[in-house]
């Protein structure tokens, strides 16, 4: 890495007029330590990741090594909108609290950006660049020459190294690594396959994802294209290819390892701007072949991008991903710039693929490992048929919480007219709300409806109502969320369908209420709620120069 | 077709009694008469198709011969929720001014119902049915023997023959002609290819698009399967397979002929409940063979479902399709029961496939024929720049417009920090709008909001904002639509993009007003708006019992 940085601190006073420019500053912060954060405003996630001042968007090279999982994340830390692309970066041992690191990778020339890509350890020194280690880590990246109007140019595959294990990279004197003089040429995300290197890479504008293959990270030999599949968009981006595991979602029994192929489209989304995709196959070592034409979505509502599985977790657990909450079509607008910040990562996510009844093959997706800030059970209820909770969470000091709710023995011929199970999160003080349900009629949908929250909601781009049929089974209904300041995760049926949903409020939202309605009389309903830790609270014990932010020890 | 209809007329206040039931009632109408209507309610669309009263849904059995254009389709005239399927009927020399026939198919026997389906002309008799014409027409349709709750039950495909042209059908006596024993069997579209009937037809939960030959429409043969492609929702239905010509977007040179798939699924739509997705291909004889494994969306809103082709359109001409515009997550719930009518159809368009600059293959889609019904040139504005133009059009007295904007001769270098082409229709009397535009920075987005018109606003499944990534062509700018009332359908760079929207005001929006801002200098702006004649409107002077309506001569 070329070590442009020079040791100014640019201050929030700086970021926030620079908010509606993307001009490219590519030294304001200091490579020696990590770039400071206030993580105390009232939009700011508590147990999700955000950076700790500027933008940021899709996740980078994520990889777990030795007890410590790493984020890194396309970055600009001089302003509020996308451009000017670092790698920041942060760890973790528990994926909700994080310490943020110094910046990894700088833009290595003027007009230049560190694009998106991946990371890996070379614990076999495959590389030659760890001769006395086994926890080297190479990062592999697009790096985009683009004008000083921000636009893209060339764009070439490049990798650096980590003799510190990812904290600090060295730029490889023999880049690119891969090249062909295109201007739409990006995301490398590679993965261990058997003894070779393989990466999964996009021709953006051709529609097309490239496979190559490599020895030593450093020579990479075209395999195969995978081209024209899916919803097409405008742009191929961020391609992710992972061994999943196939498991019956009713009984757990497992089936065999396939390969999961995911795809961001940015723009064309059918809800307008990005989303992401997949696709359910066998990768052979060189071609990635599809079990189906299907095209199928990560996400039903409009905040799920770009998610980027972690390399390296322990052999034999479902692989765990983390995506960019926002879309491209407003992520440089949202009102988050008020604190300093735009866009968070999802929670981590736990994955694996089933065969569910009437969807057919799809992948399950669920929070991981959410006990590790889980605080205190603060509601615990059941009811049957018709019946309300109503919890006020006002006391709960990161505003976060976990919550499941189960419908079961619904008997179908018992149904009232309009039967229902909704619950809403609100706050008593603006009126606002998050409005969400299931109707057990008709096609069972899920609904969430974001337009009860005043933030954004005029925002031509704003689509504040996301349904998906929840037809998957019709005796247990479950619905498991966190929600947390600014943004919403909601789990259908034990992640068949999942949301992904940014709220910009006035208020805290503070007050959970939960009502059924024409249920038949011996429907049970079970609601669990529990308040989450903060994951940036200790920081300001530890470091109060840094209002919630870890520092590096 | 065995006749239980009586000869008594149902009353509109029967309907609007009825529509929150769908209780089977299939013998209410005249079998020698149209089904009455008043199409001069303020939400009634006067350049679309909609029913004479009660429900409709999928059109059906559209076919063109002698001059005149047949559209069957889905109805319930006892109710104004979907259920007792009919078959509704009409006529039309233009498919803007149409004559509603008698209802054209009833259920055979309680709790039955006429599912959607097909019609062809046999000038050449190869069904045996027409010995002594060459005008004989068939229907093949699904029907359904449902419970007494109104569920599915068993589906066969059936035929019914027509030797008066389409006006009366005799059922076969041989029925079914397709019979697998499954209750998700359905949808069957019949096309000639060669010297053989082709028919496209879905097991609707498994996925499966099924194609089956036959010589003499009696006699089927199954030929291949098209299984698990595209966005799988929860069912697949209503497939059409038509051949398709290719043109060059820009320059009309003619290519080859293709064939158009298009398949609708519901629910599962990725903005929730119905949408319809197409696939590019190569039909073999016996096997539908896709160009790739793209998935393409038919409209970028959410209320265009199972759009058909006319069978037998002339020689030469682009494919002609009309559709349903609504969702079945909201139909049955629409405010134009106060009315005493649900649904409309689309106008038809005609279609060809085109390899579009950044897009790629995609179906381009415009209005058909609508000179027929227009009227007077409003408004033809021009300027450059910046500019504006207000249309004031509650003289029209169909309150129905054609409007075209062109932009050409953006300079990108010189445009503004935010570059707009925006237009809105409004009432003055109440202040709703439906707001658009063109966004020309970014992914240069088009969209579409429909949040400021008051009525069924609160529905959780209505969705407000629609929009598109508008890459294809960064110099011409081109928005064309047609605004009826409750129905809004708009035409993004000549039908490369489509959406249909529906929206239900308080008052009738008679405003509209157009306006660039941000543009370079010398951008040109071309404004036409032409008002529409009424479809409807010459009935009350034919016949002054059935308001606003066709009857047949």
């Amino acid at each position: 890495m070329k070590l442009l940085a020079s040791s100014s601190v640019a201050s929030l006073a700086v970021l926030a007029s620079a908010q509606n420019t993307s001009t490219v500053d590519t030294s304001p912060f200091p490579t020696d330590a990590p770039v400071p954060g206030n993580y105390t405003g009232g939009l700011r996630p508590q147990v999700h990741f955000s950076p700790p001042q500027g933008f940021m968007n899709d996740p980078n090279g994520v990889f777990y090594q030795n007890g410590t999982y790493h984020l890194y994340y396309q970055y600009n830390p001089a302003a509020l909108v996308a451009g000017n692309q670092h790698w920041g970066h942060a760890t973790s041992q528990d994926l909700y609290r994080w310490e943020n690191q110094p910046i990894a990778l700088y833009p290595p020339v003027e007009n230049s950006g560190v694009f998106s890509g991946s990371a890996v350890t070379d614990p076999n020194n495959t590389s030659g660049f760890f001769p006395d280690q086994d926890d080297g880590v190479v990062a592999i990246f697009t790096t985009n020459y683009g004008d000083a109007n921000g636009g893209s140019g060339l764009q070439t595959q490049d990798i650096a190294y980590s003799r510190d294990g990812g904290y600090t990279f060295e730029w490889y004197d023999q880049n690119p690594v891969i090249d062909y003089n295109s201007s739409q040429f990006r995301d490398p995300k590679v993965v261990r396959y058997g003894d070779e290197w393989v990466m999964v890479i996009t021709f953006s504008q051709e529609f097309t994802i490239s496979i190559f293959k490599s020895p030593d990270l450093k020579n990479w030999t075209f395999a195969s294209n995978f081209t024209d599949a899916g919803l097409l968009g405008a742009q191929y981006e961020c391609p992710n290819m992972v061994q999943i595991p196939t498991r019956d979602h009713d009984t757990g029994e497992e089936g065999e390892m396939l390969d999961l192929l995911t795809l961001s489209i940015q723009p064309g989304a059918p809800l307008g701007g990005s989303v992401t995709e997949y696709f359910i196959g066998r990768f052979n070592g060189t071609h990635f072949n599809p079990i189906d034409r299907a095209t199928r979505l990560n996400d039903f509502a409009k905040d799920n991008y770009a998610g980027q599985f972690f390399y390296g977790t322990p052999e034999g657990q479902d692989p765990i991903d983390i995506a960019w909450a926002s879309n491209w079509q407003y992520t440089n607008r949202v009102p988050t710039a008020s604190e300093g910040w735009r866009s968070a990562m999802t929670v981590p996510r736990s994955n694996y693929v089933t065969n569910a009844t009437r969807i057919g093959w799809t992948l399950v997706t669920e929070p991981f490992n959410i006990d590790a800030i889980t605080n205190t059970t603060i509601e615990e209820k059941s009811w049957t048929g018709n019946g309300s909770a109503i919890v006020d969470y006002s006391q709960v000091e990161s505003n976060a919480l976990h919550f499941s709710i189960n419908v079961t023995g619904i008997n179908q011929t018992e149904l009232g007219t309009n039967p229902t199970l909704n619950f809403t999160f609100m706050s008593p003080v603006s009126g606002e709300s998050i409005r969400n349900g299931f109707l057990f009629s008709g096609d069972n949908p899920f609904w969430v409806d974001r337009s009860g929250v005043n933030g954004f909601v005029d925002d031509i781009f704003w689509n504040t109502k996301f349904s998906v049929a929840d037809i998957y089974n019709g005796t247990v209904w479950n619905v498991e969320g966190v929600i947390d300041r600014s943004i919403f995760e909601v789990f259908v049926d034990r992640g068949i369908h999942a949301a992904t949903v940014l709220y910009y409020p006035d208020e805290p939202l503070t007050l959970l209420s939960v009502a059924s309605r024409d249920l038949s009389p011996n429907a049970k309903v079970d609601l669990a709620v529990w308040s989450l830790e903060s994951g940036w609270a200790d920081t300001a014990e530890a470091t109060p120069a840094q209002s919630g932010n870890y520092t590096r020890v």
